[in-house]
């Protein structure tokens, strides 16, 4: 073994030597390489360790002759004597194995210090209490680490001092006690170790490389390596480094810096300086540290220096850098740098400025932006340099923040809101009738509900911050109060809520509002250069097309016919409709909402104009579109009271006018509890509903049929380009597909009779049963375009009622770590993924030019996106306001995989 | 062409040769081949058609001379001759493709006849009425298809003499005016086809011939063919046969017989016989036949004959025969012989004869016993001889039959039963609070509810007539009375309900008693020989599980315990468990629970001794154990009510002690309320149940599991071999699984530590998610076994809840023919059977040893179990009632695959 070489000088490493000297080793090596003012040092290799073990703990022959001249140079690099009295030099000894493993090895820091040294400390820092404390420190360490001596007895030590002096903190103690304290230090180790602290410096450095070896083998070491499958025969460098001492007079001092505005992405150096200080002093804020910029006058080569060490570190690393550096006697040491924590801002501008700066490309610009960077710039946020108060935390069902007038009914919203006041609509939950009033509010706040419970999907389709499910609200809408955590709120009082977070925060909050820079415009550009998804919106009206088409929508993924059924001028014909007790009743009701229909339809198609829409049909049971049950049996409570009272005075004209009235609104109100009640399901998720109806029901889906063909001929007519794609919902059979197509098919051919118009008739179908995903191969055959609709997809693969699992168990199977994410955020790729794979693959076998995509609430979170590039949809399709997001992920997942094949070719 | 063979006599083909012959004439060949005595006759083959159609419609050259000698041969053998003036020979002319397409061409009978033969004929046969009607048969068949003589003439011409003669039927008329018809017939033909009627009858012969040929290409034939992808070029053969006269004397007759009882399946000939009289006088029933066994003394040749003919027939067709024949002057001919409707006994007894007596093996008797033949034999059957009045039909939950006295509640019901009265238990539908009233019906009867509903499920399992879901019904629970149909039932009134078809009838029916007969017994046992799929049942009790062994069980392939909980006793205390606000109060419910628990699985295991006891640990949801909110609520407004009234007479002591009760009562009730509400969900089937509710609340599963291991540790300790399997429910990760599966094994340790008993410890789980199913290969890990529950996984493969979709929408599916079957009933092999087959494969990829069965409700199905046995599970699990069938079915899988094996070899 003799001859091998142990140790290597940071000046003769670099990076790649990471299974020799470790990642520490070959992190300060590079920085030492690339020309960075690093405390110099040596690393002594992991190999040693591995000889030292295998050995029965013998230090392989001739490595403390390498050390010892490893450490003759450092001493005469650094112009310093491990040991001198006058201007004595300390070192760091330190582990680092190839693979990282923070915090369970040993680190000695102070290294060189005796009784002599500590004084000549003293005298060059001009900080005797400085010097003390430094040898204290070593003194514990080494105590504790190489002479096996407890932490307790010292701690114990340190305590005693503490309580003499009635201080509460170490630093509060003074040089003399401090000086008492190193006393009964060597003291204690004395007793404890049966040996004297060494006052042999070059003993100290052996002893505590031996004890780094030790601490390869120690438990908790060990367990982490079984833990984490890392190979026990790898061993552990040990790194030996200058200390460098900030605090040595005038010309040093300690700071930190950003190589570039982290907040803005600005480019220019942003830090504080201490003069006479050390980082530790910077950190305290005892004294005020000023702008690094004034070094440029005072310490004009330093600031040079930190110019150029910044510009070499972005370089290096492509990155903007936070970087610690201490100045002694006007040189410049860098102690640390890492990558700086930026804004959402500031990481699309820097993204941005790296491009033309050539430093990154643009596919690494694009990578560098994250899909929640960009999503965080999309929604009006809270002030983060604000204070809130917490009151409450539900689901986040909505992001964006929104502060306002709490306001418990819908109608009082509309009502305050004109009144040009900003309310909060908090309920219990929302129903159809609420919607006017959440348009009139500027967030939903409910107290029940999941996910994809009424309020969370509106909101989310306006746009319009929303939590739901907080239920430690308790709301007294009788009362209109609600009250939490012993707290009461009434109406015209202010809350706030996070729809990012879920938070429900008390008073008005400062609010940011979106920000599209041109930074950011320019990264979806370079994204949509990359990816090869297209990216749709999911919108029901002319506005969210509108705005899904500003944030660069291809096309309308998916537009629901029922959000339109809500509204409130319709909502009246379509319970009709659905009370009808015949064909013909409710064809009349059908025949009133066509126009409707056809209206809604040009607005979205004119909208999109020249990109397709896929329109699906009519999806919800039936009742969704009735109050429920309850409710109704209130009001007939009330009505039969009201018809009561009308009646004992029914001998005046006036009032026999209004109980005939009122009792035609009860009769009318019965027949709607008998209707609720037939339509009332057990398992509505798995009932009459989607293409179920239009089978039960042809004449629905007949009327929406017309109303999209006669909408495109209109405006086809008017020169326009509208690209409407029928979407058949919830197919299981090929069948359903079939006979729901048919009927379509007789309703094109029929309104092209009448109109002479040649508009395009593209029929496709949602996957959203898994059935239908394992029987593509046969849907595929009356399918112009399959779409995902994973939403339902996952609930019906895991058996999982979304509206039940996440108020009832998913956080107990978080908790328990049964799943990693929520299947309802992030696509589970191995049951729905596997089945989106059989779909795909079996359905493109069939036809191979079927275009796919997805349509559910997947089609907007980045690692489904990513699964849905690798799978070969054609697109996604989200909210508007996630389109951008979308975009982004898109080309990240093109990337990751071209980084994939790159690889794999 | 020439010399070509284009006539065969029936003395000349046989079975193989139906291409040439066509179907028809193929089988007469045979016939006669096996030496029946057939009237003969010969066959044109289909060639002769096709050359005729290619030639532009000219009778191949060759042909009439053929005909003209095989119509030669056919005289000198029947004794006769064609249009002969003593003793004329009749034929009919039919025709006949290789491919049957009945109705389709036209054919001609009593071909021969003229002025002179008629004459004839009504000498020979005494009956003038009879000759007459005859000849005019034939000039209206001729006319119309030979002769192109629209059928309107000659009913009009009918019509006309039926009013003339004030008669109402054709039989009616008299031999004068059947003389006047043929008249005016002849007039008809001569008017409407230009020439006259054709009195050479070898030119009727030839006309015949080229009439058929002719209809191969009519309208109707050329659709036909095309909606049943037919080949144009096939052709048809054309037979002509000699007809016999079995009102010619005394003599002659004609019969009908069996060659076995066809409903006891004794080995005896039976049937009728009627002399001097045609086939139709038979079943015209204007005189009444005498027994076939009287031509024994009669005419015993004839009789002799007969039974030749039988043994003849069954040991060529291996199959009881329903035979028609004529005598003519003594002699016999076979005019047609099909397979015998047989009864469900006749078919087991037939079956195991037939072995016996060497005409068929084992196999074939196993494969001719139906799986509805074993059904329809193990349960209470309404008497089919009996007249019944349906009032209404609901769904067809439990098979069998019952009658008893209506009864509208569980206590009544009760009571009534104990008192000796047969009740049938009438409900809207029931609750776990309704057992002990099922118990003590005969049947049960509900107006709603699907297939799955409680009544339903406890009916099937306690193996009890049930009809669900007849919504007819209108119950007022309150007046104890139902109408239905404008009619009333009040307690008391006798109803009677067949489980089998649905239908609910009026009154007490006769019921027969389910019949295990020996020779049944001697099939179950010969499919056992045959079959590989194992055979498990479903049971949840003591009396169940050994009623299952009697019907041949190999184990318990589910044991729900769920319906432990709903018994009357334990309901209170799983109610507590329920309420309980504190892991510590649910566990002191628990802890009553588990003696409880342990002695029910005691008692299973101890009835199924050295055979497997799969035993599912809890899955529905827990609300199911609770009243329904509606209910709960009723009831706290009566004990409101109750505790006012109470409280006015309060000073009274014995009232004040009341009041205090009532108010109790009235507090847990609300407690109640409050449970049930927290616990309702949007979709139960997709909520908190099955392995969510063991992670939510590890405790229940801890105590079932404790249950039972202490239950096998006792019965080992008492010399016995128990052999449990612990089945988790509703996994669709495998985390899930990986959870519980310790919970149970922990368990299992401490209970061997305890008791020192070294049970069996095999865990498995329930493959009922689409997601387990896709990642069976993970969860095969964690299992044991499989057992696919059909059931869930086709609700959720199909997205179906099947309480909403029978209701609701299944019967439109149906009407519309989306769905061939309901795919609760059959297994639907495309889409859950697909996910089978994933499941399947990939947990064995995993685990090659791994057991796999099915306990849904298909596991009794026999196509259902067929599929079981294709995708190569090990066994199959249903009702006890259904082991006997599935052990059938699993045996005629086993051949079908056998057969299917043999042919792709």
């Amino acid at each position: 073994m003799t001859g091998d070489r142990f140790v290597f000088k940071f000046t003769e490493g670099d990076a790649s030597m990471r299974a020799l000297l470790g990642g520490k080793g070959a992190g300060l090596a590079e920085m030492t390489r690339i020309g960075l003012p690093v405390p110099p040092g040596f690393t002594i290799v992991s190999r040693a360790c591995i000889a030292y073990h295998e050995s029965g703990r013998e230090l392989p022959p001739g490595l403390e002759e390498q050390v010892g001249s490893a450490l003759a140079e450092l001493e005469a690099a650094m112009g310093k004597q491990l040991g001198d009295a006058a201007n004595p030099l300390l070192v760091s000894v330190r582990s680092g194995a190839a693979v990282s493993m923070p915090g369970m090895m040993d680190t000695i820091l102070n290294l060189g210090l005796n009784d002599q040294a500590a004084e000549g400390l003293a005298q060059v820092t001009g900080d005797r209490r400085f010097a003390l404390d430094c040898y204290r420190r070593l003194l514990q360490m080494f105590g504790e680490v190489v002479l096996k001596v407890s932490a307790r007895t010292f701690e114990d030590l340190l305590t005693a001092a503490r309580d003499r002096a009635g201080a509460r903190h170490d630093h509060e103690l003074g040089p003399a006690e401090l000086g008492r304290v190193v006393d009964r230090f060597k003291s204690a180790i004395q007793r404890g170790a049966g040996v004297s602290f060494p006052q042999e410096p070059r003993q100290q450095l052996i002893l505590a490389v031996r004890a780094v070896f030790e601490s390869w083998q120690n438990e908790r070491a060990r367990v982490y390596r079984r833990l984490n499958s890392i190979p026990d025969d790898l061993g552990t460098a040990v790194n030996v480094q200058a200390m460098a001492f900030g605090n040595s007079g005038p010309t040093s001092g300690s700071g930190v810096l950003f190589t570039r505005h982290p907040a803005t992405g600005e480019r220019r150096i942003l830090g504080e300086y201490l003069p006479n200080a050390q980082g530790e002093d910077v950190v305290a804020g005892i004294r005020t540290p000023y702008p690094v910029a004034r070094l440029r006058d005072e310490l004009p080569e330093v600031y040079g220096e930190l110019e150029r060490v910044s510009a070499l570190l972005e370089r290096h690393y492509r990155e903007v850098q936070d970087i610690e550096f201490t100045v002694e006697h006007g040189r410049l040491f860098v102690l640390q740098t890492r990558s700086a924590n930026l804004t959402a801002e500031a990481s699309v501008r820097r993204a941005v400025d790296f491009v033309s700066e050539g430093l990154i490309d643009r596919s690494e610009a694009v990578r560098r932006v994250s899909a929640e960077t960009v999503e965080r710039l999309l929604h009006r946020r809270i002030d983060p340099r604000s204070r809130v108060e917490v009151l409450s935390r539900g689901l986040p069902a909505s992001p964006g923040a929104a502060t306002g007038s709490v306001v418990f009914d819908a109608d009082r919203a509309e009502k305050m809101a004109a009144k040009g006041q900003r309310v909060l609509l908090v309920r219990p939950e929302t129903t159809p009738d609420d919607i006017h009033g959440m348009v009139a509010s500027e967030g939903v706040l409910t107290s029940r509900g999941g996910m994809t419970c009424h309020a969370a999907i509106v909101a989310r389709h306006m746009g319009k911050p929303c939590v739901v499910g907080c239920d430690e609200l308790r709301i007294d809408l009788g009362a209109a109060v609600f009250a939490v955590r012993g707290r009461s709120f009434a109406e015209g009082d202010v809350i706030s809520i996070d729809g990012a977070s879920g938070e429900v925060i008390e008073g008005e909050v400062r609010l940011i509002d979106p920000d599209l820079s041109p930074a950011l415009l320019t990264v979806l550009d370079w994204a949509d250069e990359i990816r090869r998804l297209g990216v749709r919106a999911n919108a029901d009206t002319p506005g969210d097309a509108a705005r899904a088409r500003s944030f660069g929508a291809q096309g309308i993924g998916l537009c629901r016919t029922e959000h339109m059924f809500m509204a409130q001028d319709r909502l009246p014909v379509v319970q009709e409709m659905i009370m009808a007790e015949t064909v013909e009743e409710r064809q009349a009701a059908l025949v009133r909402l066509l126009p409707m229909q056809q209206g809604d339809f040009r607005g979205i198609l004119e909208a999109m104009d020249g990109l397709p829409v896929t329109i699906r049909l009519l999806d919800p049971p039936l009742h969704e579109f009735l109050p429920n049950i309850e409710e109704l049996e209130a009001r007939m409570r009330r009505l039969r009271e009201r018809v009561r009272r009308l009646a004992r005075g029914s001998d005046l004209g006036r009032s026999r006018g209004k109980a005939e009235e009122a009792l035609e609104e009860l009769d009318r109100t019965r027949r709607m509890v008998r209707r609720a009640r037939a339509l009332q399901e057990v398992n509505p998720m798995l009932g009459l509903r989607g293409c179920r109806l239009g089978i039960v029901y042809p004449e629905i889906y007949e009327m929406q049929a017309r109303a999209i063909f006669q909408a495109a001929a209109e405006l086809i007519a008017a020169g326009r380009n509208p690209l409407p794609e029928v979407m058949i919902p919830l197919v299981g059979h090929v069948r359903e597909l079939e006979i729901t197509r048919q009927m379509v098919e007789r309703v094109a051919v029929q309104v092209r009779g009448a109109t002479g118009c040649d508009f395009p008739v593209v029929i496709g179908t949602m996957i959203e049963i898994p059935r239908a995903a394992l029987t593509a191969g046969e849907i595929a055959g009356q399918a112009e375009f399959f779409s995902f609709g994973t939403n339902d997809l996952t609930q019906t693969t895991f058996g999982f009622s979304r509206d039940d699992a996440e108020g009832k168990f998913l956080h107990h199977y978080s908790q328990a770590k049964v799943l990693k994410d929520n299947p309802f955020a992030v696509l589970d790729r191995d049951g729905v993924g596997r089945l989106i794979e059989i779909g795909v693959s079996a359905g493109r076998r069939a036809k191979p030019h079927l275009k796919v995509g997805i349509c559910g609430e997947h089609g907007g979170e980045p690692r489904s996106i990513a699964f849905c590039h690798e799978v070969g949809l054609d697109y996604v399709s989200c909210s508007p306001y996630r389109v951008p997001v979308a975009r982004l992920a898109a080309a990240h997942a093109a990337l990751a995989a071209g980084a994939n094949a790159h690889r794999d070719g």
